[in-house]
C-alpha cells in the first residue's frame, strides 16, 4: 500500500521532512507558495539521496512520487499525516492550520515543526484542536532521528498514536513530551549553550572556532552516544548518582553570574561573531559544509550502528523493517545496497577490503536464507570462512547502488563453496567476483562439524 | 630519550592522565596518599589499554614504566611536567603546589586539572607563580583530546609553550584560553545544560532517559563533529551568519524564565534523579557502562578519523608521529597494530573482510616503502588491486596485537605480486595469509601503465 504525507512549507526543515519520507518510499504532496520552493527542495534532495541510503546495509524502498500542489486543499485532501513547516509566526501558523482543517480528513494528524510555540497556542481558535500537535525535528531531518512530539491536553490520544506510528515507519524517534513547555526540551539546552557562547565571544574569552573545538573535542563526543545523565552516572562511579549530585551540586552556587543574564545582540556583537565565523569556515561554501556535516554524521552513526548503541540502535531497528519490505522475489540476490562514504580510500574509490565485506555480507545473507538465523547461531553453530579469492573488474564509488548474486558451487557435509558476483544495480555491469570456501563450526569448541537441521536439509535440497 | 611526567592525585582524572602518558611510551612517577590509589589506577589502565590502541592503524610505542612514589618530593624531582588532580579544595591545591615547588625544577610545568579554580587563585602565595597554569581534561582522559589550557597573566610564556608541546606529544589538543574565567569554557556550557536538565526533571517535563535521548538522537550528534557555531552557520544557509543571528536572536527575549534561575538541590530532587537514573541505566554496572562508552567513543572517533574530520583529524596527525617512532628496524614488517572494536562480527571474532583490510593496509605500507608516497599519488599514479586470495588459519579478536610480514613474489612492469602473512604479535602464530596481484595505474586515465621513478627503481632493486 502506498502511503502519502502532505508537507506544507519547504524551507530547509520542510524539505528535510519531504526527503526522509520520499526516500522511505512514501508519496509526498507538497505545497509552498514560494516560487523558489521547488529548487530549494531539489537541493536538499540531492544531499539526502547522497547521505541517507548510506546508513543502511540494505537497499531502501523505491522512492515515492513527489506531487507539487498549487493549493493547500490539493495537498491535504485524503492525507492522514500533514507536517507544517511555515515561518515561525503564530498567526500565520494558525491561518495555515485553519486552511488545512477545511480540507483534510478529521482523523488526520496535523503536526507543526515549530520550536517556539506550544501546541495549545497553535490550537487557539481551531475547529478541531484534537488533530494538532508539535512534531519538532532537527536539521538535517533526513539524518537525525529525534522528533519532539508535544501534544497539548486536548490533542487526541488516537492522533498521538497515529503520529508515532508514522514517524517510526521512516526511522524517526518520536520523543513524547508529557507537558507542553516553551521551547520543548532540546531547544532549552541549545538556548542555554547559545547564551553562554554569546557571552564568551562578547567578553573576548574565546572565538567561534575555539568554542566549537571545546565542544567537539570534548563533551560533544560524549553526548553523541550517551547524553548528559548516563555520562554523569559514570562520573559518579560505584558511589552512584546521588553521590555525584552531592559532589557536583555546590558548584551551582558558585558566582558564575554571567550564566544568568542575556547579552544584547548589538550590531557590534553580530559583526564580531559573523567575522569570526567567516575566518573559521569561510573557505568552504555552505554546500560543502553541508556535505562535510552529512558525511561525518553518516560515518559516526554507522559506527554507533556497528556497536548497536545510541542512534545506531535506532537505525538497526529501522533497517530490519526496510529489509523485510525489500525481500520478496529476490531468489539468489543476496545483497542490494548503497556504498557508504566511509568505504572510500586514497585512490578515490571503494577500498578492496570493502569488496570483501560485501561478499562476506552476501554469504551471511545466503546463510540466513538456508536457515542459519540468529537462533541457530545463538544455539552454538555458525559458518567460518576458510578461504576467499576475489577478482576486481571495475572501480566502485561511494553512493553507487550495487547488488550481489550468489550461487552454491559445492555443499558437502561441513564444507560449503559459494560464488558471488557483484554488479552495478543500474546497468548490471560486473564489478567483482568472489569464490568463498566456508566450514560449518561449533561456536563452543570452535571446531568444524556437520550442519544441523534446518540448514543441512536446505543445503541438501539445493 | 625517555620522557617522564609526574602525576599527583589518582582519582578517575589523575588515572586517566597517567594512562594516556604511559600508553604513549612515557615513564610516569605517581603520588597519591590514598591506600586504594594503586587499585584505582590499575582499573583505569585496564580500560585505557582496551580502548586507546584501537584508535590507531599502527602499534603504539612500548608502554612506559610506572613508578609508585611515597612522597611528592620523590615524584617531582627532575621532572619537567607535573599534573595535579587532587580534590577540588583551593587550600589543598595550594598546599600541594607549595610542596611540589619545594622539590621540582624551576622550569617544570605545574598544571592543575581543576574545573573550578582560576590559575591566579592557584598561584596565590606561590614562590614561583609563573610555573602554574590550569590544564583541564575531560573524562575519559585517555580518549578525549580536549585540554583547556588556562594561564594567568603571570604564567610564564615559556612554561605555556612547554605545556603545549608535552600535551600534543600524547595526542591531546591544548585549547589556549586567553583570559582566565570561572569554570573556563566547556564547563560553563555543561553547567548551563545541567541547570536546564534539573529544572526539566523537577517540573516533571522529562526524566533522565528522555533527556539523554533528546541529546544523543539530535544535537549531540551534530556537536560531536562541528560544535555550535559551524552548525548554525549551515543553518543560516547562503544568507550567512549575520542573517542567522538576526533570525534566532529574538528568541533570546522570549519568556523562558526558568532558564535564568537555579533549582534547589533538595533531598527530594536528588532522590528523583537518582531513581530515574537507576531505572535508565541500573541494569548495567559502572564498569559495563564505561566499556560501552569507550567502545562507542572509539568507534565514532575512528569514523571521524576515516573522514579526516573533527577529533579524527587530531588522531590522524598524532598517529603520524607514532608511526615514525615505531618504524625503525622493521624491514618487511608492513603492519603492526591492534584490532579495533568495530571489526568484530556476530561470530565473536574479526570479520573476514577486516583480514582483507589489514592486507590492503600492508600493501599500502609496502608501496610507501618503495616510494609510492602522497606526492606520487597526488601526481596521478597509484596501484589498484586486481586479485586477492586469502586463507584464514586462526580466529582474531578485538584487542589482539598483530603484525604483517610482506614479500614480493613478482614485480614485472606494471604487474606486482605480493605475499603477506598476518601473525599474532605475542607468539608469532600465523593467523592468515594473502596473495595479492596489483596493477600500476594512471589515476587520470584509470588504466594500467608502467611505474615511474622512484617506484620503478626500488622494485627493480628488490
Amino acid at each position: 500500500m502506498i502511503k502519502t504525507i502532505a508537507i506544507i512549507g519547504g524551507g530547509v526543515i520542510g524539505a528535510g521532512w519531504l526527503a526522509r519520507f520520499l526516500l522511505n518510499g512514501w508519496d509526498v504532496s507538497f505545497y509552498d507558495p514560494d516560487p523558489e520552493a521547488e529548487r530549494k527542495i531539489r537541493d536538499v534532495l540531492v544531499n539526502a539521496r547522497h547521505a541517507l541510503p548510506m546508513l543502511y546495509e540494505t537497499s531502501m524502498p523505491v522512492e515515492g512520487n513527489l506531487r507539487l500542489c498549487s493549493t493547500i486543499k490539493q495537498a491535504v485532501q485524503n492525507v492522514t499525516y500533514i507536517q507544517e513547516s511555515v515561518p515561525e509566526r503564530l498567526e500565520l501558523k494558525q491561518k495555515v492550520f485553519a486552511e488545512i482543517q477545511a480540507h483534510c480528513p478529521e482523523d488526520a494528524v496535523l503536526a507543526s515543526s515549530t520550536s517556539g510555540f506550544k501546541p495549545s497556542e497553535l490550537q487557539e481558535g481551531s475547529a478541531r484542536p484534537q488533530q494538532i500537535m508539535v512534531c519538532h525535528p532537527f536539521n538535517p531531518v533526513y539524518l537525525l532521528p529525534l522528533i519532539e512530539l508535544v501534544p497539548s491536553p486536548v490533542t487526541g490520544p488516537g492522533h498521538i498514536t497515529a503520529a508515532k506510528e508514522t514517524l517510526s515507519m521512516v526511522g524517526l524517534f518520536p520523543l513524547h513530551i508529557r507537558k507542553e513547555i516553551d521551547a520543548h526540551i532540546a531547544d532549552r539546552f541549545l538556548e542555554a549553550v547559545w547564551r553562554e557562547g554569546l557571552w564568551l565571544i562578547k567578553d573576548g574569552i574565546a572565538n567561534t572556532e575555539e568554542i566549537d573545538n571545546a565542544i567537539r573535542y570534548g563533551f560533544g563526543l560524549r553526548w553523541a552516544q550517551m547524553g548528559l545523565f548516563e555520562t554523569y552516572r559514570i562520573a559518579g562511579g560505584e558511589a552512584g548518582m546521588a553521590h555525584f549530585l552531592s559532589q557536583f551540586g555546590p558548584a551551582l552556587k558558585w558566582p558564575w553570574t554571567k550564566l544568568m543574564d542575556v547579552p544584547e545582540l548589538t550590531e557590534e556583537l553580530v559583526e564580531k561573531i559573523a567575522s569570526q565565523s567567516d575566518a573559521q569556515s569561510g573557505a568552504m561554501s555552505i554546500r560543502a559544509l553541508e556535505r562535510l556535516r552529512d558525511n561525518n554524521l553518516v560515518a559516526m552513526m554507522r559506527a554507533l550502528k556497528q556497536q548497536g548503541s545510541a542512534a545506531g540502535q535506532l537505525i538497526k531497528a529501522h533497517e530490519k523493517t526496510i529489509a523485510v519490505r525489500a525481500k520478496a522475489a529476490r531468489a539468489l540476490r543476496t545483497i542490494s545496497r548503497t556504498i557508504p562514504i566511509d568505504w572510500t580510500d586514497y585512490n578515490g574509490h571503494m577500498n578492496e577490503s570493502r569488496y570483501g565485506q560485501v561478499f562476506s555480507d552476501a554469504a551471511d545473507s545466503f546463510l540466513v536464507s538456508v536457515g542459519m538465523n540468529e537462533t541457530y547461531v545463538a544455539d552454538g553453530h555458525s559458518y567460518f570462512t576458510a578461504e576467499t579469492a576475489i577478482k576486481y573488474m571495475q572501480e566502485t564509488h561511494a553512493g553507487d547502488a550495487v547488488i550481489v548474486e550468489t550461487e552454491v558451487l559445492m555443499a558437502d557435509g561441513k564444507k560449503l563453496k559459494l560464488a558471488h558476483q557483484m554488479k552495478r544495480a543500474d546497468d548490471n555491469r560486473l564489478l567483482a567476483s568472489c569464490e568463498q570456501f566456508l566450514l560449518h563450526v561449533s561456536l563452543v569448541t570452535r571446531k568444524s562439524c556437520a550442519p544441523l537441521s534446518p540448514v543441512a536439509e536446505a543445503l541438501a535440497a539445493l
